[in-house]
């Protein structure tokens, strides 16, 4: 599998780009994933791969459990859906699907936290390995 | 008002204290708020204060709003209620109230990240204050 996480927004602060590096080393055996940090809507429309299935992180979309994140990403690996897009920040782009993360607003480096931190949980659900910390 | 955030359980991990240390700062304008790291329910009933407003942290609580969590932290300073502790981690102690972060299970240390975050957005909510980043 193959993520792409972009946000929309200002370069994430320096604490949160140290979270979500920790938590990129560990996903690194299950998957490959990547932060794009683009400017606007225009330069995400750019960057965001045609063939990936896009999923918006917005307050008002479907709110999951970690459970349920995790039966989602095994079923794109057996339906050979192995392009993700994660989208955060606002936009009015075209996704497939808007989750919500939290019934409270965030801020964007805490939504990536979050988002990398139930990334890397859905992989160790997936996998009945132990969830430590 | 005089927050002391609770966890039951292992010492953070750097990257979340970092982060805490620094919503930490930028309430000290607002607040007094205190990161209390306990590793069990027998240190945390010693270390609870009797007189504060309990509240626990946990995934089966009432699900709020930023703004909701801004008016209840309004009413608590409109109604005298200076203390408040906050507890994240496995526990049965006898609480106020049980509130939900988000319907994904989290680290302890992402769960203390977000509360802070909170709560300092609570207050730039209560001062009519914009919230950047």
């Amino acid at each position: 599998m193959n993520f792409k996480i972009f946000i929309i927004g200002d370069k994430l602060e320096k604490f949160f780009i140290e979270a979500i590096k920790e938590y990129e080393k560990r996903l690194s055996r299950y998957c490959k994933i990547q932060l794009i940090n683009v400017k606007n809507e225009a330069e995400l429309l750019k960057k965001l791969p045609d063939k990936s299935y896009k999923i918006q992180l917005i307050i008002s979309g479907e709110n999951i459990s970690s459970e349920a994140l995790a039966e989602k990403l095994n079923n794109f690996a057996v339906n050979s859906t192995p392009d993700i897009a994660i989208v955060i920040g606002e936009s009015n782009f075209s996704c497939d699907e808007q989750l919500s993360l939290c019934s409270m607003e965030m801020s964007l480096g805490l939504q990536a936290t979050v988002i990398f931190e139930q990334i890397y949980r859905a992989y160790r659900i997936i996998n009945k390995e132990p969830y430590h910390k």
